[in-house]
């Protein structure tokens, strides 16, 4: 990452290298967050100046990890006084460059806000501050028999307030939607430093605009989230699994629809083509056929009756369309065993080459073989090794490319072949992003799918909330140079 | 209505009872939707006067009926171009003054456009037109064996688009949500007249702020919506419905924390206090034992096997909680004889004087009985007639005022025990509006819920969308008069 030639974009006038902070403001700082959480040094500076969007790397000017509502609204003080940009980070694993600094500034961190606060057993809500990671939340309300559906990726190290800023999604969505659809209320402050709520644990709440709405998926633009209240479901009771090969990708396709058709909605509709099996079998040995043309896997979650009779019904229709290997389990072991298969889909493709550029673009579901065929295509046209998989009961792929960006030529054509896949998923009635959020990465697109009148509402919706624009700045409405999201690994 | 005194207020400078619509203006407006669908005459704008708020009434200078979007882009156009206010509606069965003209103006009724243009069983979507009546919808997806889970009291005479405006409830919410949460997609028309088109048929999409959940539930004021996409679900396999009669509200409220600490969501969970019960027993004669506390209905939807596992155990709980009587029923027949006493809960009310006025403030499901004994409280205090029945599931109530309008001194005081009813709702972190929407008549108390910083940003929203404020002016952020909903029998 280091050497990027795309770490000199500076937003003001000053000097290339000079801090935008005074050493007034730095007291400042210190004297809101405390001296320890005001980081400086050069090697701090570092360890916040990249997330997990590799290609992007700039240097703030500080550090701050304030521990309460109080300490952010006292740093947004300062920085909207001074009119000093502010990078909100929680665990820093986007892959749009949602949080990468714009070149100076403060990045704020939010990671020490890692408290939940309550788990309402009556009214099914749970109340954490924005630093607290997914999976702990996980955890904390399925310990009293409770479910947070939304399940990103990255939900082992990812924070909830990085959740709600990109509505993150994950492989529930089908079933249960993302994270949006589960935020009930939210503290958080605005730019100029004034501390609001907004929601609360009403089910039924119409008064005024939406805020809560609004604020989940801004990636950080419009104000800083400090704690959210997160509706809870009961757990279901049992989850069975199955999984179906395919030898034509078609036939895949046709077997999601019908499953939907049959009135079914499983929880998880996982899709993997050619390519991601070989790489997959190659990897990990699971004795899959390495001609197949489609893997599809898939989970019911409920009452143990109904997931029965679900996946039965589910494989009989694997069946009837051509599977030529359809197994099923109940059994949490085998059922983790089939799902061995789409866990290691990234980090199998990842080995083949030194760069992996992951996307998200998405299609209605019923469009997912021509958008697997398009994908295919562009592919070919650009001579790239592109192999995808993702969730296809939500139409959302992973349409992944293994290449290398020490390769600047063939970096070009990575890029003109994603333009061509975001292009083909519009075209399809599809976006851009299902998951990833838009960021610094997927900004030159955006106009693409929300049209002029689009834009120009957002970035009026932009001033209404922060008029000096010093949140995330660089971010959703930057300039118009292709980049694209790089997993290097 | 008439000969109200709330009919005068006029937004600008214009001598009293000259229209806003110069000749040239209303020649454009007839070119826009075709002459016959201008409307100007006295019998006509009277008809356009008011909707189902009484107390509320002022004639517009016009009304058009536009078919396409086309039309309504035409028709902003020239209203922009004159800044004359635009008052958006449907079947006009607001219950906040929402949709009633601020005096002068144009009407713009949807009705026209009626169409339900798809409905896509591959995607689960329905796409339809705003001026669709909500129960139509209900049907047309019945008929293929999907659902449309929103279902607002108003459902057979109110539209998509004023349920989107709304973001209307139900009797469903508890499980389903609201019409927010079926809204994917839309397509609208800017203040100035520019047709654009957020979100659409993709379950994830996270590119650019949320226009759809923000513009669902803003009232008319920030555009006009002429299309909708809707998520559908499979239809639930069957229903089972139970109804408790407890003599103590404690007891009532007590089953309903239970039947959710069991981890069961019923899709239904209603509540009748004591005068409702008498209300309804004396006007229908359903052998109701009128000195009952209160009343539970309860029904539950889904597999067969689970819905009767279901109410069976939620049918044990009202019995363990000291429930005088427990029916259950899967015979529809019998679960609709079950459903009646809810059914003519405000109509039996509303017989025993000449006015009543139905509010719906809302506090989180485990507040409902201290609300309801605040309500019963605050009813004393002010010496006034108030039943209370609602969605006890997602605690949305409804405190329901008998009165007479007549009586000035009455009224005072009928206002005065809403006020502090909301306020005791808020104080029980609770809502002013749970499904009505805030309109004109609650705008003095939007303040109360949001806060002022939460004022300040949907005023900067509002300016966002509509900067010179022509789209149902005097809605949501009204002046400090305060005004009730009534609902004159």
């Amino acid at each position: 990452m280091k050497g990027s030639d795309h770490q000199t974009t500076r937003r003001t006038s000053r000097k290339e290298g000079e801090s935008m902070l005074t050493p007034e403001i730095l007291a400042a700082l210190r004297a809101a967050v405390g001296e320890e959480w005001c980081l400086t040094s050069k090697a701090d500076l570092m360890a916040y100046s990249y997330d997990a969007t590799p290609l992007y790397q700039r240097l703030p000017d500080a550090v701050v990890l304030p521990r309460t509502t109080e300490e952010v609204a006292a740093v947004l003080q300062i920085a909207h006084a001074h009119r000093i940009p502010v990078f909100t980070r929680g665990a820093g694993t986007n892959l749009a460059a949602g949080t990468v600094p714009a070149g100076g500034g403060i990045v704020l961190s939010l990671n020490r806000m890692n408290r939940i606060l309550e788990i309402d057993q009556e009214n099914l809500t749970a109340t954490a501050e924005a630093g607290v990671i997914t999976a702990e939340l996980h955890k904390a309300v399925e310990a009293v028999g409770l479910f947070y559906p939304p399940d990103p990726g990255s939900m082992t190290s990812s924070t909830l307030g990085g959740n709600v800023m990109e509505s993150a999604g994950g492989l529930r969505g089908l079933k249960y939607g993302v994270t949006k659809d589960y935020v009930m209320g939210l503290t958080a402050v605005t730019a100029d430093g004034r501390i609001f709520r907004a929601g609360g644990k009403n089910v039924k709440d119409v008064a005024g605009y939406d805020l809560v709405k609004l604020i989940c998926g801004s990636e950080g633009t419009l104000c800083v989230v400090t704690e959210v209240i997160l509706k809870l479901l009961p757990m279901p009771e049992a989850k069975r699994t199955a999984l179906a090969v395919f030898h034509d990708m078609e036939a895949a396709a046709r077997t999601v629809s019908r499953i939907i058709a049959a009135r079914i909605i499983p929880c998880t509709l996982e899709f993997m083509d050619n390519g991601t099996i070989r790489a997959v079998e190659d990897y990990v040995h699971l004795g899959l056929p390495t001609d197949a043309a489609a893997l599809l896997l898939i989970q019911q979650d409920g009452p143990a009756s109904v997931c029965d009779a679900d996946i039965q019904r589910i494989a009989q229709i694997c069946r009837e369309e051509g599977a030529t290997r359809v197994e099923h389990a109940s059994d949490p072991a085998e059922q983790d065993r089939l799902m061995q298969a789409r866990r290691f889909a990234l980090s199998a493709l990842a080995r083949r080459r030194p760069t992996t550029i992951l996307e998200d673009a998405t299609v209605p579901r019923s469009q997912i073989a021509p958008m697997v065929a398009e994908i295919q295509r562009i592919a070919q046209k650009y001579d790239l090794d592109i192999c995808t998989f993702g969730h296809a009961g939500d139409g959302n792929l992973h349409p992944t490319c293994m290449t290398d960006e020490r390769n600047k030529e063939e970096i070009q054509r990575v890029e003109q072949a994603f333009a061509e896949i975001f292009a083909a998923a519009l075209e399809l009635g599809g976006t851009i992003t299902g998951e990833h959020g838009v960021g610094e990465a997927k900004s030159p697109y955006l106009e693409w799918k929300v049209g002029p009148v689009g834009i120009e509402l957002m970035k009026n919706i932009k001033k209404a909330f922060d008029p000096h624009g010093i949140l995330n700045p660089g971010k959703l409405f930057a300039g118009e140079t292709r980049k694209r999201v790089v997993v290097r690994q």
